[in-house]
Formats: structure tokens, sequence, C-alpha cells
């Protein structure tokens, strides 16, 4: 007992707990907030919508021109202070007809599941074969050099490293195999890249994902289901020198940029007339699947922050936008343009969350902006606040792609990630099983709480800690 | 930075924090734990095998015979020191040919999904037929009285509060409309009882669980789903005063008790002979799938507890016990006759976990003895170490079934219950999906490392908070 008033008086000289009253009204709107968001919620209901009406919605599909309209008419319908699309240029790939791949040994052919990475180039119309040259590392891919590289297609295997305890630090480690391995292979001559597909599932259907070939040559590039990469690396084990060879056919193409739009709704603030918060995930999504996760539950759970504020009657000091951003998958267009626009319509920027890693139950927030004494302060003031809802992880770490370029445009922002629990997120990812069955709604609209909580928070009380 | 290190100077002076080598000690021990785990983990591929191979595994079934003996053979196969089973009788109910269920309104019969509750006697052969009256509540039955009930189908529709953030509290508080509810009903002379599934999912399969006649008259108890108790419930609003009816024939039977056991395996203890830590769940599942996250989980993370120690050479002060107990859902004859036996024996316990609560992503632990100084104080000493692997929610609660007679048997013990996320428990927990296909294989390893590392947490320090 001697500890804890030790540490409550230390905490009440310190005056950094707000005053009994303020705590009060403040937890009593959080539990407005989570009351409304899972008894009445609507996010769920609108997620079906956009995922069974919808379905994909990569940048410049008809999906995705489907999505905007329909976003518009549904923040519409909630009676925001104004709902506008924001024009932005962006990239159009098209995966085409579905891909082929076979492992080739003598006269066998083992199929393999594949697909092309986002923005890739096609093969020729009778496809490549060549010879593999497995590597886990990109450190090994300069080792070998050209002339154990060229005329080859190098297979990328490097698997996701399970000792970490958040998926999305084994996705990062294991990335630059996607982003940057076909565009590296290609300087030193390779054909051809295929990618273990990024996922600590062991599952037999590919999971995509765009590449990057920067400044190098474009050669076709392409993941395989990690039951397929753990076939042909057993392959390439047993064979003895005999050249295992792979066969791909993609047949992707890349059309000029299209016109799309960000989609935005905006609840004015009562006092700062020109100060904003955003929340936002992204409307676009990879073509094999529904977009559920990635991000159809970051959009709706967006535009439910500010629906939520209107059903509770909750009157923001500052402005309120609910940003549903376009083409965060192959290009963040969206992001960069909304950047823009808002510098160059001079807006004061206090915060933006983006919420874009899965409609899972709510753990907490990452700051990007984040001291040692940011991060004591804000988690001596909110946590507790929080705690009842289990989202109160307030730590360092990313806002999110989207949000990003407001780094630049608007130096004194806080860029926060949304953090749901990551242990599912990789299963899914860029697959085909990206559904809305896979969304729990509960967990949606935990989430959902979760953000418009902080908002709240963000909105009352500032983030000058 | 003032309130920071004021706070560490109060907690310097507490003198509560361990000496930095300790903490440097048991921080390398929970990140060989969770390695283990993650890296080598075998309780994925044996809930596999319990799930696909063995099945549903009711007390008294062949399944429960089969798991039993494949259950001892699996732990012996690990070389813990001693694996044996413990004799224990059990109910040994049956739920016969698959329900049949009508809402019936002049010549119109709407067919609902509907199941027996467990340990419910029979219909007749021929079914019952009689008016429906709509209840929420064990008040409303007794309010209404015998006058209204007799001769009529009681159908409890209290659905779950969705504002409960942990749907635990749901369940709890719904629960007593199928526990209590059928007894109760028939003391009014109700003729049959059916019960909305306990589930905040909308969907169309009966939740089925056991209900408790008490001394009352035995009549008739059935779930039926929740898309089935807003369609009746609908219909009955419309009715306008017509009677609505319902049909159901159930073909369930209650057959001799049975010899059947819980499975134990244990490390011996280096330093105490006589002193015992015990990690549990139950073996046995209701019979309408596979009993994966009710309880196969839990059993196969309480073997893994005892395989981490053993892999990393890990040797532990006191003796460590896995026990799969019999009869949880039906009975809990199993963990009767441990407690009777450990008190018998006069063994020690300090403490024992119970894992009966979904193989999802740890949270973390709640304790039964848990005075505000011995919250305060846990977590002061625990909390910073579960915390890389967010399993660090220490909070005061329920043990579980299984170890709850420990409680009277071993007044000094303390009872703790592994707190995994419950969002997605109850849309599965005793319905035809609680199938092996729906455990995420690193949720489950992670569940086990937690439970793994409290364990070595409490032998190396114990709980003397």
């Amino acid at each position: 007992m001697k500890l804890k008033i030790a540490v409550l008086v230390a905490l009440a000289m310190s005056g950094l707990y707000l005053p009994a009253v303020a705590q009060s009204t403040d937890s009593v709107m959080l539990r407005k907030i989570f009351d409304e968001a899972l008894v009445n919620g609507k996010c769920y209901e609108n997620l079906r919508y956009l995922c069974k009406k919808i379905g994909p919605r990569l940048s410049g599909s008809a999906g995705a021109a489907k999505s905007v309209q329909w976003s518009k008419t549904l923040m519409e319908s909630y009676g925001f202070d104004k709902v506008y699309l924001q024009e932005v240029m962006v990239p159009h790939w098209e995966r085409g007809q579905k891909e082929q791949g076979f492992i080739v040994t003598g006269n066998k052919r083992v199929p393999v599941a594949l697909a092309a990475l986002g923005m890739s180039v096609s093969t020729p119309a009778t496809g490549i074969t060549a010879p593999v040259v497995e590597l886990r590392s990109l450190k090994e891919l300069e080792a070998l050099g050209a002339e154990k590289i060229k005329g080859r297609i190098v297979f990328f295997n490097r698997p996701f490293d399970n000792r970490f305890i958040e998926t999305g630090s084994a996705y990062g480690t294991a990335g630059d195999q996607r982003n940057a391995g076909p565009g590296m292979a290609a300087k030193y001559g390779a054909v051809a890249v295929i990618v273990r597909s990024l996922t600590a599932a062991i599952d037999d259907f590919p999971h995509t994902g765009g590449t990057n070939y920067g400044n190098n040559p474009k050669i076709p590039a392409a993941a395989i289901s990690t039951i397929a990469a753990n076939k042909l690396s057993a392959m390439l084990k047993k064979s003895n020198g005999q050249p295992v060879k792979f066969f791909l056919k993609t047949n992707c193409r890349t059309l000029p940029d299209v016109l799309s739009y960000n989609v935005i709704g905006e609840i004015k603030g009562s006092d700062n007339s020109n100060k904003y918060i955003t929340v936002g995930g992204h409307l676009d999504s990879w073509d094999l699947a529904e977009g559920a996760h990635d991000d159809g539950t970051g959009v709706m759970q967006s535009a439910e922050v500010l629906r939520v504020f209107k059903a509770i009657a909750y009157k923001p000091k500052n402005n309120i936008r609910a940003v549903f951003f376009m083409n965060e998958e192959n290009g963040h267009k969206g992001g960069i343009k909304y950047a823009e626009q808002a510098k160059a319509d001079k807006e004061e920027h206090i915060a933006a969350i983006e919420t874009d890693e899965g409609g899972f139950t709510p753990r907490g927030f990452s700051f990007e902006r984040a001291t040692p004494a940011f991060l004591t302060n804000i988690n001596k003031q909110w946590k507790k606040l929080l705690e009842p809802y289990e989202t109160d992880r307030l730590v360092a770490g990313g806002g999110g792609t989207d949000i990003g370029p407001l780094k630049e445009s608007h130096p004194g922002i806080q860029l926060i990630g949304f953090r749901p629990d990551s242990q599912r997120y990789f299963d899914i990812h860029h697959t085909p099983n990206d559904v809305f069955e896979n969304v729990n709604k509960r967990e949606l609209e935990l989430g959902a709480a979760s953000i418009a909580s902080l908002v709240y928070l963000i909105d009352q009380h500032g983030l000058s800690f």
C-alpha cells in the first residue's frame, strides 16, 4: 500500500491528471461512443455492401469508380456538414487473365498457385521458362552477382520470422523481397522473379501486393503460395545440381492514368474553423477479393466515427474529417493529393489517424512523433480512460501510408496509426480470402469506437504532451 | 519529465522492483519460451489431430474414451516425468437423432434450427406442440406465474447485451435463461422451454450447452438459433393475440454414469517435492462439432507448457502439472475429483491456471484472490515482463470451472483464468462451427507461451504479493 500512496502523491503533485470533473466527462463520453457503435453500429452492414455489391476496387477499375460514388452517397445520407470528392490521377494496372505457373523438372510440370505482383510487367504471351535460383535476401543476390543471375528466374524464399509478436514486423522485415527484389534482380540480368507470399500461414493461394522497380529494368514478377514455395525449395534441394526450371505466364498491363477521387466527409468544428483532425483508410483494394480487411474496414470505421459523433450529438471543437483515400495499394496518389491540397488551402492539421491494419479487436494506437516525455504523459492522461475498452496501448510507431505525406506538408501534425490485433491480418491480406465473411462484427465496431474515442480526446484536449 | 522522475523515485523507494539481474534473467526466459512456442510449437498440429481424428468427445462417448488414451500417449511421447490417468465417474448424456423444431401458425410450419440442451430430457416420440409465451427473464416468468405458463412452451429471448466489452460478461448475464430457465419454467407448469442461443451473432445454427433443473421437474429444453428467435419473436408480435405454437421433437437420453479419466502429465520440481502448479483445460466437448476452441485449444496449450519447459531445458522448482479435465461441460466431475485427490494426497497447491476461453490472442490473466494490494504489486512486478508479448492484463476475476473445487480443498491456492481476446468465442462456442479451421495457429501458440510464462514466473517467484 505504501507504493500506491507514493505513486498517487507523485501523480497528484505533477498536476498531469485532469481535474476529476473533466475525467468524469471524458469517461461518460467514451462510454456513449462505445454504446452507440456496439448497439446501433452501421459499419458492419456498410462493409457488407462495399464487399458484396461492389467488391474489388483497384485504382482505375470500374469497382473503384462505383465505390467512390457509393461512398459519397453514404456519407451524404448521414448528413455530415460537407461531403465532397477530391480529384486525383491514379495508375491503372490490370491483372488480365489468370496467371499460370509450373515447376518444370525434366518432363514433369507441377502447377503452382501464382499471381502477378501489382505494377509488374507481363511475360510474353508464350510465358517465360528459365532455371531457378533460390535466394533468401537481396544481399545474397548482390553476392551472387550478374554471372550467376543472368538468364535465370530469381526465387526469393525468406519466410516470415515467427518470433515477432506483431505480424506487421515480420511483414516489414520480409517485404523487401517483394518491393525491391524484382527491380534488383532485373539489374543483375534475371528474366523474372517469383516471391514467397508474405505470410506466416502455410496455405495454397498467392498473396499479391505491389512491387517497385525504381530505376531498374522491368521484368515479370509474381507471388507464389507458401505451399508452392516450400515445394519448389524442396525440389531444388533434391535436384543434385540438375536444373529445376520454372514457367510463368502473366497477362497484366499498365494503362494510362485515370481520374479518380478521395471521398471526404466533414463535421464542422464549433471553435476552430481552420483546424482539422483527419481519420481515414483507403477505398481502393487489390483485385483478388473484396478488400474487406484491406481496407474496407478502415474506410467504414472512418465514416462511423463521424456518424457516431452525430448520433450522440457531440459537437467537436475542430473540424473532423473522414477521408476515404484512393490508390494506397499501388501509388499512394490519394494521400499525396490530400496533403498537397491541405497545404494549398492553408489548413491547420492537428492530427491524422489511419486505420489500415484490418478490422480486428483494437489494442491501441502508435504515434509517429513520440518523444519519451510524450509517451509518458499521454499514457498518464489517457491510458486509464481507454483501459476499460482494452484499446490503451499508446506506443511509438508509424501512422500509415495515406497520411504519411502530411508529415512534410504539415510539420506540426501528429500522425497516428490505429493498431488492432495483428495475428490474422497476413493470413488474408492481398489474397482471395480477404472477404466480408472474415470480418467479425464486434471487432470492427470496437475498432470504430476506439478511433472515435481518440478523436474525441484529441478534439477536447489537444496533443501537447 | 518531473513526473517521470517522481514516479521512478517512488518505485525505487518501494523496493518492489526485482533486482536488475533477476529482471534480466526473467526477460531472457520469457523470450526463450515464446521463441520455442512460435518457432517449434506443437499445439496446433496436436489440436488438428484431436479435432480431425477424434472429433466430438462428450463425457461417456466413444470419442471421449479415445481422446483419453490418445492424450496419455501424446504426453508420454514428450517424456514428462509422470503421465497417468485419474479415474472419475461421469454422466453419460446422448443427443440421439437430430432434433426437429417448427413454428406453427394455422396450417403453416416454419422449420427452425434447434438443438436439445445438454442433460435435458426428451420429448415424447411424437414431439410436443403448445402455444408459445415469450419472456425476457426469469423475473418475468415469476411475475406471470403458473396460470399463464401452464401448458405452454416458454421461449426465453433476452439477447446478449452488446455494451459489454468482454463477451464473457454478456454470456454470464444472459446465461440464466439456459441454465436455470428450463427448471424454473417447469415449476410453473411449462411443457417445454426453447432458449435464444447465447451469442451476439445473428446466425442460423443453435448454440447448445448444459441446463440444470435443480430440484424442479424436468421438461424438454432446447436452444434455437438467433435468426429463428428473431423470426419467432416477430411472428408473436404480429399475431394479434392469435396463438403462435411451437413444435419440437428431441431424442436425447441420459444413460448410467461411465468410468472416465482426467489425463495428467507432470514435470517434477527440483526443490519442492510436494508443491504443485497446475495448468489445465477440459478434454470433453459438446457433441455438435470438434470442440476446437472449447476446449481442445486449452488442453493442447496445457501440454505445450510442459513441452516448452522441457525443450528449453527449464527445470522448475515446483511440480508442474498439465491436467486434461474430463466432464467440464455437463457435470464438472473431473475438476471435483482432481481437488478431492489432491487433498487426500496432502499435496500443497500454489496456483492453478485454467485455459477455457478459446485459443485466441492472449490479453492477460484474471486472479480470484486479488486484493487491491495484490493487483498493484503483481502489476508492478510482472506487467513490464509480459508487456512485450501483449499478455499483461493482470486483473481480478474468475479462474475456471475445472479448477474451482481447489478453492475449497486448498484454501491457500491462487486460481487463475487465462484471458484471450473474447470477441469471436461466442460465435462458435457450443455450435457446429467449433472446428479446427476456426483456430489461428499463432493465436493458439501465443496463448500457450503466455501461460508458460506465467507458470515460469510463479515457479520462480511465488505469488506472495
